[in-house]
């Protein structure tokens, strides 16, 4: 198994240009963020790619992993340190062929067999949710916190919990055995994104 | 230079169905086709994987190159016989690289420009349009007879013209130097594709 610090894992939404994105990123960084998912859904490959290496060049500075949400492409062409694949997107084992051992493959589960599944096709992490409400993707399908706590046990890969992770509700995650939070928004609009990762981050590890 | 017939080229549309869109790729291949490009820009990845492993069985039965446009992650996850792209897409350069040289690269240009660059980064072939009005691609910029012949006579790879080819005015383009008609709505909206793809052929080879 790799070892992976996801205690504290920034998966990224929008911002208002480039400048301001890799700016909350790095704020991210330096409060506490351990790990960095780049997810973007709407834009054209090139405009995606040149994301992608501009972000890579910045957690290469900060030594923190990035992981491309979906997009095997991209992190080949940048080269990532790894992908995030949803149900929705390249099979798991597939994913594993594709970018080999070394790379780090997360994916989203919401039930015990999809978690299993995933550890048996190669994944070194489950991410799931929504652990609480979310804006950001409105279409994913809420767990609870015994969903979650039956993931973690039903599987021997880390897991990350996900969806509306906020500094108010993370405490009541920390008892699941879970090995991070993954969190968009919190961190994303944050007045104050150096100083709301430092708070997750001694919320996650007290 | 590689030796590809793209006398006629397919590009894909929509179908009703999945079966129905693969009977149109066979009953165009066996009517004349000598190429298929793979294009879905809206389902997930998953569905556009599933899809293409169901085109590549299709096309390797009949011997006939597969190419998937944008999305190397596809090509390399079907091995696919190459990759296409626009200039939106994913450069040229950064798309040989992960392609290898092995594989068809081909790349979408309007302009001499666009082409020569293309030609230097690794492309193996130029598509060209729209040269006719078009449907398919509602935001595509047309370029004229004497745009697609400068192109033709600015580079030594092979150009494809693409973008409202019809049996009516396929014979228009024969004297511009191309080395192919690439079509999409015409097979894909055939009353008898098969037909259709052999008239297309013939006008071609006239």
């Amino acid at each position: 198994m790799k070892n992976i610090d996801l205690s504290l894992y920034l998966v990224t939404g929008e911002a208002e240009s480039d400048e301001e994105f890799l700016k909350i990123i790095e704020e991210a960084i330096i409060g506490g963020v351990r790990i960095v998912q780049l997810r973007e859904k709407t834009a054209d490959t090139l405009d995606f790619y040149k994301l992608a290496v501009k972000v890579k060049k910045l957690t290469s500075e900060y030594n923190v992993p990035l992981i491309i949400n979906d997009r095997l492409d991209i992190a080949l062409a940048v080269d990532a340190d790894g992908v995030h694949v949803g149900q929705s997107d390249m099979p798991c084992s597939v994913a594993r062929e594709l970018i080999g051992d070394d790379k780090i493959l997360g994916v989203s589960a919401t039930t015990v067999s999809e978690a299993k599944k995933a550890e048996d096709d190669g994944a070194d992490y489950i991410g799931s949710g929504a652990v609480f409400p979310t804006k950001t993707k409105k279409d994913a399908s809420s767990i609870t916190k015994k969903d979650l706590t039956d993931i973690v046990n039903s599987i021997s890969i880390p897991v990350v919990a996900i969806g509306g992770i906020t500094v108010e509700n993370a405490r009541e995650l920390t008892d699941t055995g879970i090995k991070g939070l993954s969190v968009v928004s919190e961190i994303m609009n944050a007045d104050n994104p150096r100083e709301t990762s430092e708070k997750l981050l001694n919320i996650f590890n007290s």
